[in-house]
């Protein structure tokens, strides 16, 4: 199958209880498309300054990641700087320069207008809806937001929920979009908007995936070291999203296995900075972890 | 099998986002008991005052609980006063007034002496230590905590844990009785401290087991409403070892099973105020909530 993500490619500096990392590559399409590659071929498209060297490059190109999409702009790479305190949940902004990634204007290379599976990544729903426009041919396209546009561009994001067909968010997020404090209604609330499927994350609490007649809740992986949770979120709908296009089945029960390696996924995320875990994985540790998950959670009736 | 609960009976009012409710009965031993009586016979250990009537009374009798420890004192109820606003996962205490609770010390029946399994509930830890040392045949002894003994009697808590098996607590309580915040590291040094299982429970996402070389996890039943949360957690530990205590049966398979009814009795209590959805339940209805955990939770490896 064909799996595309649009999203941002970032430099990130991070503190956290358990040290610091300086401009480290991150961003949602970075940490999409990583965990993503351990399943299928990825297609990338997001945008990069000049400063973004070979070695950058090389982590996309190691993972067999088709970067015909990363465009290189004039100027310099976006860049997030945060930091994590007492609850790891939560990150601290302490600075934001967008650079390139402001003018962003995603330009899908015609050899990938033919993805299947697509992520929307974390980006303005204007342009999330004009990106889904142009893939005639998916068969799943699944969408994230943030709290930034659920309350600037309400009505836009609206546009884009109604021609996606999951939306992939955390439970605040959630919360805000629909005004309900309870999950299974503001899932409810979502798909009454569009999406056929609603993913909603809980950091450390794991995830539910509200579905057709179905919901299925997967615990996150429990860890004893939780070094930074930066881009947990996108490297779950990467394992999500991956296991889908890899087998090509949207059945009740592969969703359902789809969601766990995304469980799977985030928790190697979040053992180290950026996606340095990731890249140091093999196939048989991501299968350890996902019948681990099964152990942690099969009762007999 | 034999089942022993000592600790609070109350008069509760509260108030919530749904509505308010005055004097309505609760307290640790009257939400455990009521939910273990539909898996076994339960003996109640506790104290009430002279407004505690036959109609309050009638509630434990209906249910077939055993209420020969349950001694009547000159003076009033327990009584606590108490509101949950947005975040229903934790109450503000508006009053309390201890009443004849202030001066408990639970005389334990000749008859309940037996009991081979005990819910030592949330009560001073001398007591419950002093508790503990007279049920010399007990098969599995929990008990239960709060960040107010965690922080005024931490060295008499500590005395309590070394003598029995299963400690049932909320995140918060875990984390300030080991000073952890990662709950997997929590719950081992909880269980270095003495008990051999430690039962997490996570308000509506879900309870977490830690017990020799295996760890399961139990979401919380997914409700569109939660009117109440008092008790939820006595609750949990009534299904918890209501299950244990009919089936006498402590192999793993069957402790996971256990956790698992705990989350449906707590998912009952949680739907009105104090014990009035756990008086309307029929095991029809308990079993169909098991199954649906089942299918929440399940996925073929």
């Amino acid at each position: 199958m064909s799996l595309l993500v649009v999203g941002s490619v970032a430099f990130d500096s991070i503190e956290t209880p358990y040290g610091r990392a300086e401009g480290v590559l991150g961003g949602s399409a970075t940490f999409f498309s990583v965990a993503a590659s351990w399943f299928d071929r990825v297609n990338l498209v997001a945008v990069v300054g000049e400063d973004f060297g070979k070695e950058h490059l090389d982590v996309f190109t190691r993972r067999s990641i088709d970067t015909a999409g990363l465009e290189r702009a004039s100027g310099k790479t976006f860049r997030w700087q945060g930091e994590y305190a007492g609850d790891m949940n939560e990150a601290r902004t302490l600075d934001t320069q967008l650079n390139v990634f402001q003018h962003f204007a995603p330009k899908i290379p015609e050899k990938f207008l033919g993805s299947e599976y697509v992520f929307l990544g974390n980006i303005d729903p204007v342009l999330q809806l004009h990106v889904r426009r142009q893939l005639t041919g998916a068969r799943l396209v699944a969408c994230d937001s943030m709290n930034f546009w659920i309350k600037g561009k309400a009505e836009d994001l609206k546009k884009t929920l109604a021609v996606v067909d999951a939306l992939v968010v955390n439970d605040g997020e959630a919360r805000m979009l629909t005004g309900e404090r309870n999950l299974k209604r503001a899932a409810d609330s979502i798909r009454r908007l569009g999406p056929r499927m609603v993913v909603i994350k809980r950091g450390e609490h794991g995830a539910t995936l509200f579905a057709d007649n179905s919901t299925f809740t997967v615990p996150a992986y429990p860890l004893e070291v939780v070094r930074d949770p930066t881009g947990a979120g996108d490297t779950f709908a990467g394992g999500f999203l991956g296991h889908l296009a890899r087998t090509g089945d949207l059945s009740e029960g592969n969703l359902r296995r789809a969601l766990v390696y995304g469980s799977v996924m985030a928790s190697f995320a979040v053992e180290e900075f950026g996606v340095d875990r990731m890249l140091r994985l093999g196939a048989a540790e991501i299968e350890e972890r996902f019948r681990e998950i099964k152990e942690l959670t099969h009762f007999d009736v």
